[in-house]
């Protein structure tokens, strides 16, 4: 199991597989790792810290599986909480969940057997102890993940100093740059926004008693990012709807806000819709690319919510129609001559037809995939959705253009889904190959194969990542 | 035809159909039999009485072939009527009809050739004769599909009478249960809802003039079905919206109604939501499963609905987003401590992913699978449809805790949708074992598959059904 | 590649294909193709101008791929388009532009390879000495592809000038026939209407004051219409919602539009679906089909639209809900004896279950898929999109009552869709019967296949096609 070949289905596929895509390095170009925890550097404290400290993922699983809180988030012990997973994990045919847990232990620990419970308490021990042999720790794993750059998810008033330090201070064979993720500056809505709008005055030195204020201050932390190599932006667009609006409104909006009063959820929709406008300007001026992550719903079970905070594995995907709204957002910075590369996210596949043809009405000259469908993420990001995925993109448009998978990942060992994700890509291709459905050119196949697992991605973000 | 291997998929698929999946009991736990048919137990008139009489979806099916509603509803003879369907069925390629309709006659009669409209009129007499010699009947084709547990669908106001004749009066080797569904109840926009509640008074022995009269009433019916064995309750949820209310403003709505007003929608919306909560802390408190079933639309064909009446084939899915008021409903249940088991069947695919991710979100320590994803059902019960329900529960959860197939049916015949339904599952099962994608662990597979067939619908409705 | 087998899975399906569908006649009873092209029948210019000149398909993966604007609707030359075409084309894994493409040149230019970059030149003089050669003109490509039925699109104030002298003045072995788009009549919302509703008078030699009027406009191109040989009408909905109204009310919005008033988007929608309710009613006298093209989202791009116009490759699909509004409208037509044939196509598959469960619901006696679900078109109309809507209308309905393919095309060479169709249909059916899941009788799948490919819409159309 697990073996080479493992979901390559064909010659074609094993061979683009083997010898193109496998030793192909990896630019992580979205995920959720640390800096500090990079700059640090620690040894890992053994292997359930290291896989089921903050995955939601596992929890969600364990918890369906009716594995009790306790020994999921509470005060079960490591070997305890190890062997409930491994429990779980034994029975789960047809998650990807089962498939990169075997993988991740294959892959950095040397584990032949599948995690099993009667197996489980040895597998522990095994890996406790290679990780101490080994001294694995976070910069072992990037390096033997022959990973190129990792691009971290980051709040407009982070300091960055970790990505600071990790510049002057180590010399690594990999990049780690921020992004720009101000969903906090455009939650208008929440409680925290005041404090929000505060500190970013605080930070940027300057008081902020407007809109025109306090877009200046986000204009700042964007050029502060930029100083500090940031090359991306990302936004959580958790509803979408478009209505149009202006300066005055918003401007408006906004002062009422900071006076304490309560917005309609059309206000707020306003507001964000209008500063996400004036943002992709931004971006667009820095030759930033935009990331709209579509269509979470979060804090499901609000009890649940009240005990663990959020990222606790209580999320699902929304299921609004996007299209109209959407489409009207990004005609509206077209039409301001500030669209900038932008990649587009669903959660729910449902979109995957608007999201693959929509790309093409905004293309630029010269610009290959300008737009992009991003790849299947999150509840998505399993063999079937990245199948349906890769088709959608086909299909509508040009999967040759694709810049390729991300981790979105926690977890330091995640860098196994580039290979699940390359070894379904390779398997993609193989089977229209040897349908007769495409050419069998060497060449061409050689350079989508490439392109997509690394050299699409280089080119989109630009020479800074040569 | 039809042979052993019929839909098996590879050795894996075979050894569990037939070493596992085949001889397992079925546990119906929903369906709209008739207690009094099985009570009376009558040996069946013919074949057209048991195959088409009351099958919806047979007639949906003639009707599309344009065969004249004469030979569908109207008063052609018997043998008239199944050569039609006959003519129909040997053209409908790739539905679940066709194989439906011929597993039945090869399981039940022994009929080896495939039903066309040339062999119609010789199965038809070789059925009937049949029927005669060995005198089927409902008991008898019960207990020859390995029925274990029925559960039938039953009107509040239902006295039940049948279901304590047969607990009573007849020693079966299979369980009748009823199951509660208050539609009525619940559908206060509809003109009986009025006589419906006068009728719940007179049932309960109580006059009904405010909501707490009414929800008294209810829980009256609950504990009165709970007597008689109801291990679950139903709900058909036509439309899905979630507005806060409260006790006193569903009250007024109520009393508005009992005085002959007209309500909004959102009026009509807001009484079934907060009812819908309350009756879930019952269900809960009972120990009851809650069924929902979302998004049936219901007599498109004015003139065919005065023609003909409800349940005649005219009814379609319908398109609605459910993610924001499903998750809504199910925290506020979850808020007051009374969100019970609950299965969640959809007739729309697109709510695969929604259906499949939310149930994680509603967990309890101990409980596994304590929130589902309904099975595949009535438009959606077809081969596609049920690998893609398996495949969805499979990626985002835990297939293995999945409590299996249902027939949803009307007819005694139905139970080869099980067989239907466990063939394509070993399939699924086997493939992904084939494939490398799952451990070929014999103990593993065989654990799922029989879970999935009824060990965890045992484990879910609980000891009164061991 | 494209050998003999292409696409075809197992010897039911090369059987299928090579001995029923391969032959088959072409009715394309949905096409833009211009009835003066098809009367001038002058020699083609060049391979761009057939290939690239009015494409939008082409244009909108060359603009993803980043093709400067020059080389597709700009002043670039002949060649270089090609060669950019070419260029694009090569790296098209998994669309059916690639095989379209390829098709066509091997189809009607007898071209033996793949087009690429490197050969593009060859294959771009090749195709033109061709087109010179056999003086190849749009008659020859409709006669070389067996078609005998095209039916044009065209606005209800169309003359048919070019229709009739087809039908006096050339003898062809095929036939033209109108259909009447009454798109502009209906968008009431529209700058141009009120121009629109003056040349209907004009045209019909009466003025228009009045809603009543205006039907009686409308009713008299229908008669022309059908004088004229018109079979079908078509529609395309942008949007669909339901609301009671009535002949008053419409009335009322058509006069306050003719002076000038801006209505709302409600008023907009009522007068569509009350004077589409009308014309139902007429084209059901008249025996046309209707047909309603549901979900296009056209001139995305705002700057875009202004430089090049409609129809430039700047359209998506939209995602809006279908269903109540539609089974209403259907209903509506229904209850006043007034709903003709009718094909309903979508262009977001989400609406595939919809759009297949549907049609039952309104049947007719003698009357075989009275109500069809549209086969898969324009962003659909690919191998995934064309087999789910296959597989969605065999598992719902009857598979066998489909009408089948058509072109939808401005292009004559795309006569190959009816090709690439044909296969995944004999593919699809070729599986079934291969996985012992249909009956291997060849007369009734010989009967199907035939069905599909032209007797199922000959019959719908009709005696006056036969």
């Amino acid at each position: 199991m697990f073996g080479g070949n493992f979901l390559l289905k064909g010659r074609t596929a094993e061979a683009l597989y083997h010898n193109v895509a496998k030793c192909a390095p990896i630019y992580d170009y979205h995920c959720h790792l640390s800096a500090k925890d990079i700059y640090e550097d620690l040894v890992f404290q053994d292997i359930s810290a290291l896989w089921l400290k903050y995955d939601h993922y596992k929890w969600r699983a364990m918890r369906y599986a009716g594995v009790p809180e306790e020994l999921i988030t509470g005060k079960g012990s490591s070997l305890e909480k190890f062997t409930a997973w491994a429990k779980t994990c034994e029975r789960l045919i047809g998650s990807p969940l089962y498939h990169w847990a075997n993988m991740e232990l294959q892959t950095y620990f040397g584990v032949e057997s599948i995690l099993k419970e009667r197996n489980a308490e040895e597998i522990y021990h095994f890996c406790n102890a290679r990780i101490k042999k080994e001294a694995l720790s976070p910069v072992k794993m990037i390096q033997s993940s022959k990973v190129k750059l990792i691009c971290t998810t980051d709040d407009p008033l982070d300091d960055l100093a970790f990505h600071k330090l990790l510049r002057t201070e180590r010399s690594l064979d990999f990049m780690v740059r921020p992004t720009f993720r101000p969903d906090k500056a455009l939650n208008i809505g929440k409680e925290e926004f005041l404090d929000y709008v505060g500190t970013l005055g605080t930070v940027t030195g300057q008081s902020i008693h407007s809109y025109s204020d306090f877009m200046k201050g986000l204009r700042d932390r964007i050029e502060y990012f930029g100083t500090n190599g940031c090359l991306l932006s990302d936004h959580s667009l958790e509803s979408l709807s478009y209505s149009p609006t202006s300066e005055e409104e918003v401007s408006d909006i906004f002062l009422r806000r900071m006076k304490g009063h309560k917005l309609t959820k059309e206000e707020t929709e306003r507001f964000r819709q209008h500063t996400l406008t004036l943002l992709a300007l931004e971006y667009h001026r820095a030759g930033w690319v935009m990331q709209l992550h579509i269509g979470a719903y979060r804090n499901t079970n609000g009890e649940r919510f009240k005990a663990l905070g959020a990222d606790a594995g209580y999320d699902v995907m929304n299921d609004f129609n996007i299209l109209e709204p959407l489409a009207q957002l990004l005609d509206g910075m077209e039409g301001q001559k500030g669209l900038p590369k932008t990649i587009l996210y669903t959660l729910n596949s449902k979109d995957n037809l608007v999201l693959s043809a929509l790309p093409h009405c905004f293309g630029e000259d010269e610009a290959a995939g300008k737009l992009q469908f991003g790849p299947a993420w999150w509840f998505c990001d399993n063999k079937e959705e990245i199948l349906r995925h890769l088709t959608a993109i086909a299909n509508q448009g040009m999967l040759a253009d694709f810049v390729g998978m991300l981790t979105d990942s926690r977890s330091f060992l995640s860098y196994v889904r580039h290979d699940y994700f390359r070894r379904i890509l390779c398997s993609y291709i193989g089977e229209l190959v040897d349908n007769g459905e495409f050419d069998a050119d060497e060449d061409i196949l050689a350079g989508i194969v490439e392109g997509i697992c690394y050299k699409n991605i280089i080119k989109y973000l630009g020479d800074s990542v040569k």
